[in-house]
């Protein structure tokens, strides 16, 4: 047996615990996917250096290469890879050598294919241990094999290869982890049928890297200095940005499914980020904490739109694509290989900090780097050379973690002299030495306390460390994981159809990519250079909104987030003529989950609008509590009133709650509310009235085959609703109708088929009490987008 | 008569409309003041470039110089100045030569002390028209002359020297014009005695320099491309310096008065600011609409206080001040000879910009600009040098109207290449050359459009030229004048007490007066150095709050603003310290004035108070609709809710108004609030309640001799009030005993009497309600300042 002759071999050289000794017990190392790129060039050198690392930790180890080769031709080609594992510099050569010796014998090929092969496999390890007389510690299963690969490896270890009781089994996966939110559920449920979630380790190298490792450790270190300074009262913006220089050649095959923002923003640069933006745990070692306050801050981040990117393309990439993948000739791609992203955080700390994430291929440098820009807060009365003279409070300040290459050439943590002098853990990071001659980031270097690693080492064997730690805080829950796809996927949805703007390539990209903030999004600074429009001269046109007419009124038509942002636009406009008229702005708002976005898109883009002169009415409401997750009103205040400034008194709930009772006649809820509306609307004329359409017809709280409210005097009325909560309070029709402008939004699939149905049938409220909207004297306009509009 | 021979000789020469065409009429001006510094230096030659520009417009002139000396050695100092009036370089030698000669014709010295001497000149005048056969336009009375003597000139004018019906007055003011708030209302209360408003000139030299006088007509003239970018969203911080290299030497009877608030801040500088600031009127040639826009800018100003401000003094001032003062040698003066002041506006468009208004004497350079900073909302794809070439939006972006000296050393407007091309009347602005090598504010010159006058002009010409086109919007205007003073007044009045940092002068000063934005004020950059504190040691220390007892209670005690900071911070730590406890901070807070200053603190200082986790109550209110100018939560909303973020549903007026009737009985607001305080407050017993002292020893509105909310229960009560409005809610006397903290909070003079009566007597609620406030298990603190406690 080739295992008991190494484990002999090892003994006899001593650097192997005794049975006695090795109390620690056996780990085996399963490398799956053991001839691939990724485990020649990185894996295969990190379980080298985990053994260097951990070979007298009293664990002994056997690792075992996997793939689908048969045994002979793996074999070879496996021991091709181990032969050129190098020694680390600071490793004694002669020691180096003797290990990686007995590295070569403690490894072994094996075909994984079958069923038949795992359990084989689990036998010999089993039998090894039994003849050895060695306790299992666990096993770890490192899969660096293809996605598709997944469910079938995972079944196979789940059910003939997990470890006996009381030993742990860790299995490693790489990514990609689904391609949006739906996938990566999917592949999340499908292995959460095999594994527990304490024995997944998903990789994201980026959390080896050793400058995104230390963020964390950095902010906990330094705390007394960043505390007062780590908010948007100090901080200007956050960069996360990856530049690469090569194209994506040779790689066209993933890449054209993926993406720059799938393979890089989505996950590398998210979390990178969140080690920026996180609460501080009090306790950073907690892998638990960690985990949740990295989450926490993910969810505290703005939804993303289609005005949220800007988004490249190399101009060699179709070609690219088209040899590779056997494309015709004239074949467009969309998929973009270069990527700017503006993401702002809801949380208080945070709040209008732009966070701005860049990666691209093809581009003039090869750098990857987070970047805490510091808002200058100081005055320097001393003029020019003295003021740039020293500490002066007047130069930038800045904290970047270098994640590697550039200028620099190498990991390392810098901080502006005029901020304040880092606190740093020795053993493992050292004051870099002053080359004056070198400016980045805008500075020479010598303005920067500038550190880097006293030892450099590859993000993997990191990781393998963290994995045989069992560190999970370096790696990527199914929580995190999915909670970053709902962040990414509508990005990537909205930008689907989106043509990316060509760029040439390398240093001629000139200003090509450069994007400036514009209202709540990114837009490139240059406009399109004409020579780089899309070849094919079919950018689509759908974007823009159609304007036509819908039931004898304006109709505007668009894709959703086209509709929304020109109803907000309508809206703005309609509030400033309103108050220039009459110094004030009656505006009745419905509730439900379409007006989020727009209530979002007035909150985040329309600074102009005059919300201190407006007051604003709910159209309908639940009998619920204010503060019942059911209430209009509550989703109202938060995806709207919070964010902008109503006066108090111009806000008007419906008074649903009365003496702590719900919608009790007696209590004359909706008398009360009719009253108020005469008393502070002029003619009892809303300014403007917002609408929906439920799939039934109704509007408002208005609901088919009843009677109230469709009829009679302009009021506001109890209805019953067919779906709970029951009970209802609503504005009557005719008080609608009162308005100046009714605007009605319909969004979505779900409605094409009433939206069918209303355009062909006349005025029928009591069957489709919609169709009785139709203002006496004011203007009716429908915002129905193509969904609803097309099916 | 010399007059008469005088205009002969001009009808001789030709230069001089003949009787038949002088239809526009005679001016007379007349300068007080006439061989005083500012005469001799710059309004003789300004009235010598009035009378070269308008010799051919149809008037005729004649100028009159005033002074308390005797006519012949006045006429032999005044004819001294006239002879060296200069012609400019644009003018032809010989015409000049020509008007020069006839300029002093037509001037005349009078001894102007008594009435009727001021009777004299007006017969003169009058009579010179009569022979000369001439209409009256007007008189011009310029008066260069100190203060004190503004009310008696401003007496003889009136009664003795107004042309006659049909032709006008104009008096020309030069500054100081009062020395606070009061002293300006009161100088500008007698002057109304005389004149009327139009017919007041107030000098602010400022407004005639040429980049100052053109920031208006620039903003008008690009608005196309700055009203996008005019805003908080685009603008980073606007800066308003004069730096000075002189020194007080020479000035102290004045400077040691005055300072360089009242000298610069209060003046030149805040005009400037207004002009940048204020909304761009439809129509920048209309001086009402000017004036209006001006006062409203100033109007928006957050009020400020002694943070908002950091001051010095050039070491050498005190030894200034004995040597012309004849002080004794221990003199130490406060006076300020530098300021650096942060202000904020409330506008819309200015919400968090910081405006910067710095000045002062023995600087490092002599200077003065105005300079709007863009933020940088781009991010630049490219590395560094390709970054920095051309019109890289990652440059800095500015704006500036360089007043003039400094590097530049003429006046100039510069634009940033990457910002836009400005548009510039051609026939006053040309474009100056590059000159690659100055580096002014951080950039190469040649990042600049830059702009310099086609003639420069001084600024007393500039201004004599207005006053003669009666352009009043070149002037301050008495609203406008009071206004600025209302707004400059507290911080004088707050930083009198406050020893400025000294500073050594010139060049050594180095980043001795770097000051930053810390906490919504300003502070300088480095701690005092040792070397340069104060030498007399007399720092006060009467800033500290003292602690100590009242009535059995802690007592903290300091002068009112230093109080109110630190009673922002006690509720903040009380906030926090609650929050992290249940979750929740119930907070009762009072109406009334005193709490004011808190409110606007809590609002601007106190960034990480848990407003999310805050429920808003009120400890008493007025029988008024909630929109009242005297409702309490009106002035609780104002100055504090609407400026931070407290849920909707946890802000809790008193329901005073119910059913649209106010405090009626049948309507039960008392106990429905009583209702509400049991079902969200634990135990009813709020975590803070903020209270207040009447003279009459009131708190809440429980007063004395009333029965009601005294004792018995703990719920909310109607009472009534001695002083109007009469009706009131309020919590009782029982209910807030049972708070976890009571604060009380005692401000000013008015107070002290029933303070000194409080420390003496025992626990009475009914004579003094205030000495019923014990709580049953919390803490009661009292927060009285100086003067309260002291008188």
């Amino acid at each position: 047996k080739m295992l008991g002759r190494v484990l002999c071999t090892v003994l006899f050289v001593g650097a192997f615990p005794s049975p006695a000794e090795a109390s620690q017990g056996h780990i085996s190392v399963v490398l799956l996917g053991a001839t691939g790129d990724l485990a020649k060039k990185y894996l295969w050198q990190g379980l080298f250096q985990l053994y260097m690392d951990q070979v007298s930790s009293g664990h002994s180890f056997t690792f075992h290469g996997g793939a689908l080769a048969a045994l002979e031709p793996g074999q070879r080609r496996m021991f091709d890879v181990l032969k050129k594992l190098s020694c680390p510099p600071d490793e004694a050569p002669n020691r180096c050598a003797v290990l990686k010796d007995q590295f070569l014998k403690l490894s072994q090929y094996h075909q994984l294919k079958t069923a038949e092969n795992y359990t084989a496999l689990s036998r010999e390890i089993e039998t090894l241990l039994r003849q050895e007389g060695l306790k299992e510690a666990g096993r770890i299963f490192y899969f660096s094999v293809p996605p598709f690969a997944y469910t079938e490896i995972a079944q196979h270890i789940n059910s003939s290869c997990r470890p006996p009781a009381g030993a742990w089994l860790r299995v490693v996966l790489e990514k990609p982890f689904g391609h949006d939110l739906q996938s990566a559920q999917q592949l999340a449920a499908e292995l959460a049928g095999f594994f527990r979630e304490e024995e997944m380790y998903r990789v994201d190298h980026y959390l080896g890297k050793q400058a995104v490792a230390h963020i964390l450790p950095f902010r906990d270190q330094n705390r007394q200095f960043l505390d007062p300074v780590w908010n948007r009262h100090h901080v200007e913006r956050v960069e996360v940005v990856l530049k690469e220089t090569v194209d994506a050649k040779g790689r066209t095959s993933f890449y054209e499914q993926y993406g720059v923002i799938r393979d890089v923003l989505q996950n590398h640069l998210t979390e990178a980020l969140m080690f920026l933006i996180m609460e501080l745990p009090a306790n950073v070692s907690s892998a638990h904490e960690v985990v949740q306050h990295k989450l926490q801050a993910l969810q505290s981040l703005w939804g993303l739109e289609r005005s949220s990117a800007v988004l490249g393309q190399y101009q060699a990439y179709d070609s690219h694509v088209q040899e590779e993948l056997q494309e015709a000739r004239g074949y467009v791609s969309t998929t973009p290989t270069f990527a700017g992203v503006l993401i702002h955080s809801d949380s208080l700390r945070w709040e209008g900090v732009p966070f701005l994430l860049t990666s691209g291929k093809a581009l003039d440098e090869r750098v990857g780097y987070a970047r805490v820009l510091f808002k200058n807060r100081a005055y320097c009365t001393q003029s020019g050379a003295l003021r740039d003279a020293g500490h002066s409070q007047c130069k930038p300040k800045q904290i970047i973690f270098h994640f590697g290459h550039g200028a620099l050439n190498t990991p390392a943590v810098l901080v502006s002299r005029n901020l304040f002098q880092p606190v740093m853990p020795k053993d493992s990071w050292k004051e870099a030495e002053a080359r004056s001659d070198l400016h980045v980031f805008g500075q020479p270097l010598s303005d920067f306390y500038m550190y880097s690693p006293v030892k450099e080492r590859d993000a993997y064997s990191v990781l393998i460390s963290h994995i045989y730690h069992g560190r999970k805080d370096f790696f990527i829950t199914t929580e995190n994981l999915l909670a970053s796809w709902a962040f990414w996927t509508p990005l990537l949805d909205s930008t689907s159809r989106q043509p990316p703007r060509l760029y040439p390539g390398g240093v001629e990209n000139q200003h090509l990519l450069d994007f400036e903030m514009v209202s709540g999004g990114v837009a490139f600074t240059l406009a399109e250079p004409a020579e780089l429009l899309n070849p094919s001269g079919q950018v689509p046109s759908d974007f823009r909104a159609i304007q036509s007419k819908f039931r004898q009124s304006p109709l505007v038509s668009a894709w959703a987030e086209d509709l929304i942002s020109q109803l907000a636009s309508d809206m703005e406009e309609a509030a400033v003529r309103s108050v220039a008229r009459s110094g004030q702005f009656h505006l009745a708002l419905s509730g439900g989950s379409s007006p989020v976005v727009l209530f979002q898109r007035l909150a985040r883009h329309h600074y102009g609008f005059p919300w201190q002169h407006t007051h604003v009415w709910l159209v309908d409401e639940r009998c619920v509590p204010l503060t019942d997750s059911q209430s209009n009103f509550l989703g109202l205040h938060r995806h709207l009133l919070q964010h902008v400034r109503v006066p108090y008194f111009n806000i008007h709930p419906m008074p649903v709650h009365l003496n702590r009772r719900l919608c009790v006649e007696e209590d004359g809820g909706a008398e009360l509310y009719a009253k108020d509306i005469v008393a502070l609307v002029a003619n009892a004329s809303f300014d403007l009235v917002l609408l929906g359409v439920g799939t039934d017809g109704h509007t408002a709280s208005l609901f088919p085959r009843s009677e109230n409210g469709l009829e009679g005097a302009p009021t506001v009325v109890l209805t019953e609703s067919p779906v709970k909560p029951h009970q209802r309070m609503s504005l009557s029709l005719p008080l609608i109708n009162r308005a100046r402008q009714v605007f009605v939004l319909v969004l979505g699939k779900g409605k094409h088929d009433i939206t069918t149905l209303l355009s062909r049938v006349g005025r029928e409220p009591r069957k489709w009490p919609i169709s009785g909207v139709s203002p006496s004297s004011g203007q009716l306009v429908w915002y129905v987008d193509y969904e609803a509009l097309l099916g």
